[in-house]
């Protein structure tokens, strides 16, 4: 057994009672939280590792539920272009030239990455090499909930993406029955649903049944753009939340994504069958997906979470920034400055990520007996100072920059800034070249507006 | 005479043809460019100071337009709050507490947090003590255009503040003539106007008589709120903008600031005029002042530049974070992903806030016989590789921390990330002390949602 002892740290429990120690301890036993806050010291071993956090602040780690590995590479080929343009032209080319290679570096740079935003648990949306996806999360050593993008019909589809219903039913089982709870439990094996426009409502009823079954989550995008639900009113003479409604798709391990085109009445049916939601600030400004209504959402209760989306999308895998997004942007829609204010913000990243995760039970808040991932924020920087108010200062002043170190399971992925479960400066030279042969064999010109030379 | 030669970068030149050189050089001779792009490197003297900046990109030093250093202090005291709150109980009450060290230390902090994000030149939107401004951008080494914030009425003024017509104007005077083209020309004194709440129009008027008398620019907070342009239409007949025309103050020498609030005939009024615009798009979401119609003013051809504001209107001093907010905002609102495009928001951050701080003939671009400003960025961090777009990835990938090196008036002011114009590590002490007793004289009290222990 190992002890990780820290103390002094500013540390924000995330309770349920939102208990925050200004000078509090924590205790972690191999990768579980034995005691927190203010306890009696005598039970830290001789052997504990003792780390000082004074003048830093202690918090959960982030749970992203929203995450594309394989677009890790192609951050920038797609800036500035319309919707259209941006999956056809360019990320369907991209992602469906992918090899094992490429997918595994892709999914290595988004880890790390995402380790120094401050994220311990995150949710994948679904790509073709969840073998490649394992591999990456056991190394960098995070948590995540990884799932094959299943397609069975789709206009424009690459052709390396046809596949049957049946096909993808048994690939999504095989998955699971491989892979789930390996990694010392870190990984999980999700079903996922990539959109309406891609799934026959067999594929969709089924998924629905086996993750049931296997007690797992679904994973889909769900409102995403305007027009989707025209979309589902064509087929289906309903849009696409009354129509899952309808399959009995609807209940409480199911993760919709984005959200955006909802009635009030779908709203109602989100918060009726315990559905989870995954908000997206970043995608939804610059590939204008549109305003998810928010603050509506929480206040019904609804489980919202923070999700980045891909790299081409975003463009960063940057949790920090994204909460700082998702408060700004509902403050300007609803036009009040005091709604989703810096504690929901809070909440959305770290217990309601949790819950979207179906792991509320195990993370999401400091408490005894949960794993222990965690993340040590250091505001002793000229940007972050001075800080009257600790929680406005992460979400409105705080940056990346700012996640100092970060815990998952009990182990250090990064300490002081240095990323310890593998080189990076080799990484970041394989995510150049790797990156460079994928642009080529996916045949994308970029242009530009100024003059290059 | 010094030299500095910076070889090998990714050079953004910002000249009129927009030249970008995939590998180019820039020889810098004391304050002042001799040489960029490919040229003879004869002409580098063998005792020059030579930087290899391979695998990084150069380009002109950020311009922020809109910038309160005696806030800065004051970053997280009204988080989550409305607006009426927001300067009443907090940044009035705050502000007005202020002695001379309070600003200095104020002023200062902000200089380098704007070093630290690209900045090499700001405009100040006008504070108190004008002298510990000068003192602190003298010390740190920036480009600065700086005011007296002037007020001879409106409601709730703190009694530090009332002024007669005459006091302010005779103060705007003496700063002038003292402190004008200071520290090498880098500074400049330039008249501000709070708002039209706050300003009498005898205050206004002979505000622009004087400032067209001495050749300087007005700083000026127009249409920052729906409640500013109802109490102008009341006290005048007309909006903001019509009224300053009728009192003839719109001009070339005019930056008005935020803009949110103006009608169709307004902005063409800007555009007759020549009036200079500063967007601020971090306060117009989080303190709600409003969407400024910033992709019609930039049809329209009007100069539109980038300004953070104060520390708790943003909160971060943050040229770089408020690019990425800008282009996002209005793709946003427009519903059009591919307006304000990466190319025009450096546009906005370089040669725009150039025109606006009337110093395009400076600064603003990389080009023979500009002052010597600029920045290096180093784009090899988890966060922005690949970079199969560098101008994309600048705006929508790297943040403050992949600013590596500010270069202000031909010198080194951070370099590889370390400030070297004064001790960092004593003034965020500083920072911290001092600004908690301005909280104490001021009186403000913050609560929290969360159970503080």
């Amino acid at each position: 057994m190992t002890q990780l002892f820290i103390k002094n740290s500013y540390l924000i429990t995330m309770n349920n009672n939102r208990d925050v120690y200004k000078s509090g301890n924590i205790l972690i036993e191999d990768n579980i939280i034995k005691a927190v806050g203010h306890f009696d010291e005598s039970i830290v071993n001789e052997d504990a590792e003792i780390y000082d956090a004074k003048g830093k602040i202690l918090m959960p780690g982030l749970v992203n539920t929203h995450v594309h590995l394989s677009q890790q590479l192609g951050r920038g080929i797609s800036d500035d272009v319309d919707l259209l343009t941006w999956l056809r032209d360019r990320i369907w080319p991209y992602e469906s030239s992918f090899n094992y290679e490429d997918s595994l570096i892709s999914s290595t740079a988004c880890c790390i990455e995402l380790i120094r935003s401050g994220v311990t648990t995150f949710l994948e949306s679904g790509g073709q090499y969840v073998d490649a996806m394992v591999e990456a999360v056991d190394k960098t050593g995070l948590r995540a909930c990884l799932a094959k993008s299943v397609m069975d019909q789709g206009e424009g589809l690459p052709e390396a993406w046809q596949k049957t219903t049946e096909e993808e039913l048994a690939t999504q089982i095989d998955l699971f029955n491989k892979f789930n709870n390996s990694s010392n439990e870190r990984i999980k094996i999700w079903f996922a649903l990539r959109t309406i426009f891609n799934n026959s409502d067999e594929l969709i009823v089924k998924t629905k049944d086996l993750a049931d079954k296997y007690n797992t989550g679904i994973h889909m995008h769900i409102a995403e753009i305007a027009d989707e639900v025209d979309f589902a009113k064509l087929r289906n003479g309903l849009p696409t939340v009354e129509h899952l409604n309808n399959l009995g798709v609807l209940g409480p391990n199911l993760l919709a994504v984005h959200t955006v085109w909802l009635t009030n009445r779908e709203l109602d049916l989100f918060r009726l069958n315990n559905v989870k939601v995954s908000h997206n600030p970043a995608a939804a400004m610059k590939v204008v997906l549109g305003f998810a209504s928010i603050p509506e959402m929480l206040d019904k209760g609804i489980p919202v979470s923070i999700g980045t989306d891909g790299a081409p999308s975003n463009n960063r895998m940057d949790m920090m920034r994204d909460m700082y997004l998702t408060s700004l942007i509902h403050k300007g829609r609803t036009l009040n400055p005091t709604v989703v204010n810096a504690e929901k913000i809070l909440e959305m990243a770290t217990i309601n990520g949790a819950k979207c995760a179906l792991l509320d039970d195990v993370i999401g808040s400091l408490e005894v007996g949960k794993k222990a991932d965690m993340i040590i924020l250091n505001p002793n920087t000229i940007h972050s100072l001075p800080m009257h108010n600790p929680i406005g200062n992460i979400v409105y002043s705080m940056s990346s920059e700012n996640v100092e170190s970060t815990i998952c399971d009990g182990k250090w992925l990064m300490k002081e800034k240095e990323i310890l479960v593998l080189d990076e400066n080799e990484l970041l030279i394989k995510v150049k070249e790797q990156a460079e042969k994928i642009r080529e064999k996916s045949n994308i010109k970029l242009t530009s507006n100024f003059n290059i030379i």
